[in-house]
Formats: C-alpha cells, structure tokens, sequence
C-alpha cells in the first residue's frame, strides 16, 4: 500500500470516528484507547467495541442474522436487569453473551501489523490477528475471555435464580477483565512509536 | 522465509502429523482435509482439532491453566453423557463448550496466506486470520459458531433436565454445521492449486 492511500485512509477513518463520537455512536469506555492508537503514526482505528454484555433472541440455530437483541449493557449488571430485559423474549432461542472488546485497526506496513500484533498479545489480546492482507492490512484485536450460553427458549428462562447470578457474575468478570487490558494496552502503546 | 526454510518446515510438519496419527492423536473427521491442505504446494498443517464438545472444571475464573478436562467429544452427544461426565465434578466452575472445528496452516508467501483466507471464509470459516507473519506465515482457520456455558459449581450441575437437553441440542447443532464445513473446504481445496 502506497504512503498517500495510507494517509488518505487514516484521515477518512478518523472523520468517521469523529463522527460516530458527535453521534454516541462510540463506546466511552474505549475512546482513549483508540485516541491513543490514532496517535501512533502508521495506524489508525476503523471499528470498535469496549467489550459488553448482550441479551439476545435468534429464532433459528445459527441464524444470528435475525437476531434480535433484547439489552445491550457495556458494563456490569445485576441479574434483575436481565430478568426484565428477557420479559421481552417471544420466539426462539435466548442466548446470554459477555464479549470481551474487539478492535480493528489498519497498519500502514506488515511490520507495523506486526509490532501492533505482538503489543496487543503481551497486553492480554491473546486472539488478535491479521484479518485482511488484500488493499489494507487490517489487525483484529481481541481477547479469549467470553461467555455464550443459551438461556432459554421461546419466551422463558431456562436458568433459576442462583444460576442467573452464576451467568451473571462470570460475564461481570469478562468485563471488568476487559476494562484491566484496555488500560494496559494504552498504556503500552504510549511507547510504541519509538519502536518503529 | 525462502523457499528451502519452507519446504523443510513442510516436511517436519508431514513428518510430525505422520507421528501424530500412529500414535492415534489425529481427530479422525478432520484427516481428509489435512491431507487435501498438504496436497497443494505454499500450504502445510500443523496443529488441527476436527471440532468438539468439551466440559471443564475450572478452579477459579478466568485460569484456564487449571482446568481439568471431565469429559472431550468429537461427535454429537446425549445429556445422559454430560451428566456422567459432570458426576466427576469436585470444586470450581463447570464449563460446557461446544467448539468448531480450528486449523493451523503455514504458508509460503502472503499471496499463498491470502489465498488459503479467501477460501476458508468462502466454506463458513469466518473467524480465520493469519496469526504470525514473522519467520513462519501461520493461518488459523476457524469458525464462528460455539457455545461456552458456565453450567455449575463445585460438583453440582445448575441446569435441570429440559435446560441440558437445549444445551446438548446446540452443542450437537455446532457438531454438525463443523462437519458439513470441513467437507465443503476439503471439497473446495481440489481446484486451489489452479489458482496460485
């Protein structure tokens, strides 16, 4: 990729961050993460998510097309907040998810795809990768810690309360764990371009 | 990485399978489409699971190090199956996991790496990305299409009969779409050559 598609790519990726900001379209909790990574010369951040909790309703196995969601919290809960948010289930299969965050970031060179890689494993992001090599090279960060349960079927929850606090504590655990390695990775990155 | 550093990495990879499924330690479901991969020249296997179910006991959130295996299926199961398994249950977190299939594959050249992604998204591996490009081109060839439940605690399981049938019935459901993927892409794989 030539130096002036690159530039021109950044300065179009962080428009649209502006933008998506101004909008609340940006997660809070990830914003001086990506700040800090638009700041190192030969990056910049295209989409991203801090790490959340989801309530959501798929009619069919596999069919997450038409998923539905039924709450989304980018934080801990209580399990009453997901009580009520499954009051609105009505067909299908209820799944309970706590991802951790997910970041995906263009690099101007495969060295720097490199660098970037190997500081986010060592922050913690032990499942990033190169996603795209074609045109622009595109690093996915991410974490292993995750939950994915179904937790109910066709309007009711499959799960007593002392195992909906169980779901609940472990995907409470996979977002505080996220916010841990969000702060340790842009603390790192403050050193990153000097390694270039 | 030259041309001879990859041939031989190539044939430690071959000979290391070769050990590997003497010794029995090769997921059977899987072989056909290791050995398509090792057909086509740039490509070589090195670690590879054909897709499994999995229940863990895990002392504490979070140490995966730890975990204890109770029970590893490479094939759909019936609840009364979990339920043996989970009678071995003694202290911490019991996890359900219903894992696709994961491959790892070496490639010569990022144009052979780019080829050998395009392919494996094309078959449903939506989740593959090259994980190394120092020394070793790696690819990981994975799915999206999992389950990872926290299903109990210090050896009692918290779901009663109808909640295990459902999460058997999806685990199984992951079982299946993995062998239909593995066959798509080995099928799939005959004709790469023609394109490198």
């Amino acid at each position: 990729m030539k130096k002036k598609e690159f530039l021109d790519a950044k300065e179009n990726a962080l428009t649209s961050l502006q933008d998506a900001y101004i909008k609340g379209k940006v997660d809070e909790g990830v914003l001086p993460l990506l700040d800090q990574i638009n700041r190192v010369q030969g990056f910049y951040t295209t989409s991203s998510c801090a790490g959340r909790i989801v309530l959501l309703e798929i009619p069919q196995i596999g069919d997450k097309r038409a998923a539905c969601f039924l709450g989304i919290w980018h934080r801990t809960i209580e399990p009453k907040e997901l009580q009520a948010a499954a009051t609105k289930a009505t067909t299908g299969f209820l799944w309970l998810l706590a991802q951790a965050p997910i970041l995906h970031i263009g690099a101007e060179t495969l060295q720097h795809a490199d660098m970037m890689l190997k500081t986010a494993i060592a922050c913690g992001f032990k499942n990033s990768a190169v996603k795209s090599l074609e045109k622009k090279i595109i690093i996915e960060i991410c974490s292993t810690e995750r939950l994915d349960a179904p937790i109910g079927r066709d309007g009711c929850l499959y799960c007593d309360e002392k195992y909906l606090s169980l779901l609940v504590e472990i995907s409470n655990e996979v977002i505080e764990r996220s916010q841990v390695k969000i702060g340790r990775f842009a603390k790192k990155l403050v050193n990153i371009g000097d390694f270039l």
